[in-house]
């Protein structure tokens, strides 16, 4: 990370092209720091909506903006960033989810003079909810967010960017557009595609055979209830790094079969354990390598205010509480709930628990 | 369902074979009901911790128990339902999460009089711990369990069974032995190692990939953390099921690599939206139709009682919370945290918790 005393300020005005969930977010941060924005949108309804929460102004034609913010769909982004090189002498970024393509795109519609002044990025946050309703100045707080030059960007301009990613709350990881792209295959399209080819293979499945189901389905299909047409535009956008990734998954599930159906199972079990070694790869929360956890285990009933005193316990006894998972119990109205601890706290919590009258899992 | 009244009762002894966390937990229900409980284990120290817990006592030659629970690894199942056929005169049922190929050993062991007395089961709980010390009687508490009655089974054992597994207060689901495993193939078996294959493609990826890793692969890679020797048991036993699958989802994923590869996206988005579907096929929390829910976005500092706190204030304001999730965030102490409530009481916990003076995203 670069020392904030060496970035340029950024002092606006800022304009946000697309007041949809990102830009919108974006714009409500400017505000707050009280910054002057410009809000653009083909939708007025979207327009309407984000200056009714304060996010910005309409443009005038004197308006001169330090930066120019484009976020609008994958398929209209390379456009719409030529488009604000052309008319604005500001720096340019945009917040796509794939880098690459859409630079070569603006690469062909603007000259290498204006190309200095552009600087992709891509926020990882707000996938799941969509337009400037879901706005909320505090949605980049503690997430990762890339910041991807081109060999040829302004230094300055780098630095504004990265100025603009600081002043959001997120964690600024600058990277190469192409490996940005492989990094975005790797861990969030080819996991969708996965749980896509998984929740797939349920959709005609015999309801006996969905009755069955327990919360691993539940989680690794969950991704894939995204917005098809968004998704078609992320992967077209990426379907070099998607396809090379997709080849060398097909390998490892040719392997895999001939695994299955051998009955030697030492092949099985080192494919078994590769998959161990990656669920330790990813990294801890807050950044950090994965803290050793421990999930403590709590039978809690299903209706209004349980779930409270639990937490209202957890939280006397003084044990932070590092994930949640509330089991789904098809049939009868008691939850398994799941607590994630830090190791050296779960026996404590779970005696503590238990001393008020909860029934644990050890 | 059975009516109840036509069920034999339960009324032991039970003897149990694998005082592992299933076979103890089913014996701490028999023990909580009353009924006389035998452990059997090759491991002295299960045994000795079963006995700790008051799950039952050792075997003595006089035993002549109404129910014997199988609760062995995959590998070791077939022989040891044999093993208490031929030296009891009790109705034999196991747990194993396979049931065709141990139905077919145990087959080939004993002949078709003492086969009479097996019926096999299989209760969906319990995967992701191990061991007596994990063992509890509210294990079974409203999850699905399969019942696989093979054709020459004799009624009243069928009847038996159903009757532990509504006394461990669990769903029955009487279906075929090849029937389930088709069932645990789509539901478990192949979400499972779609979630492997993912994980392993991160085993070895660049710690900049991994850094920007978000709540989704997350998800999709959780259970490939479990076990690999248990798993390849699991694996082999229902192999034939698991690669019927695989096949399909090596013809689904070739699909998917032409229709990412081509500039036509139709194709693409009819396999997104085939994932869609699935993900609404998976029945809803206690076995309704999924009720419409949504989702309350809420950020929570990350350090001991804000968490008790925000489900403090959810339970006054009296909203049922569905499921939780917690977002990992890199970098900075705040985390976002999901609350997923029925659709009609979103609004209103949305604006309680703002009164309360908590920061939602809407």
């Amino acid at each position: 990370m670069t020392d904030d005393d060496s970035l340029p300020a950024l002092i606006g005005p800022v304009e946000v092209v697309g007041a949809g969930l990102i830009g919108t977010s974006i714009a409500l941060v400017c505000r707050r720091l009280g910054i002057d924005v410009v809000l653009r949108d083909t939708s007025e309804e979207n327009l309407r909506t984000a200056h009714g929460l304060g996010a910005g102004r309409a443009v005038t034609v004197a308006d001169r903006p330090q930066l120019v913010v484009v976020a609008v769909p994958p398929a209209a982004i390379a456009e719409a960033i030529a488009d604000a090189l052309r008319r604005t002498d500001a720096v340019v970024t945009d917040v796509g989810s794939v880098k690459s393509a859409p630079l070569d795109a603006v690469a062909r519609l603007v000259g290498p003079d204006d190309l200095r002044r552009y600087v992709g990025s891509h926020p990882m946050a707000g996938s799941e909810r969509s337009g400037p309703l879901a706005a909320s100045a505090a949605l980049f707080d503690g997430r990762p967010w890339a910041i991807t030059p081109h060999p040829g960007a302004a230094p300055e301009a780098v630095g504004l960017v990265e100025a603009l990613v600081l002043e959001c709350g997120a964690s600024p990881r600058v990277m190469e557009p192409a490996e940005h792209d492989r990094a975005v295959a790797r861990i969030s399209h080819l996991p969708h595609l996965a749980a896509v080819l998984v929740a797939g293979r349920l959709a005609s499945a015999p309801e006996e055979h969905l009755a069955l189901s327990g919360q691993g389905v539940r989680d690794v299909t969950r991704v894939a209830a995204s917005d098809p047409a968004l998704w078609r535009q992320i992967l077209e956008a990426n379907s070099g790094a998607v396809l090379d990734l997709l080849a060398e998954v097909r390998s490892d599930l040719d392997a895999l079969m001939v695994a299955v159906a051998a009955d030697s199972g030492g092949d099985l079990v080192e494919i078994l354990a590769r998959g161990n070694a990656g669920t330790r790869a990813i990294p801890g929360k807050h950044g950090g390598p994965a803290r050793p956890t421990r999930s403590v285990f709590v039978a809690v009933p299903d209706h209004p205010g349980e779930l409270a005193r639990l937490f209202g316990d957890a939280g006397e006894i003084g044990v932070n509480i590092e994930d949640v998972h509330i089991d789904h119990d098809p049939g009868r109205p008691v939850g398994l709930t799941e607590l994630v601890v830090d190791r050296g706290s779960a026996d404590h919590l779970l005696a503590a628990l238990e001393s008020r009258g909860w029934t644990t899992h050890r």
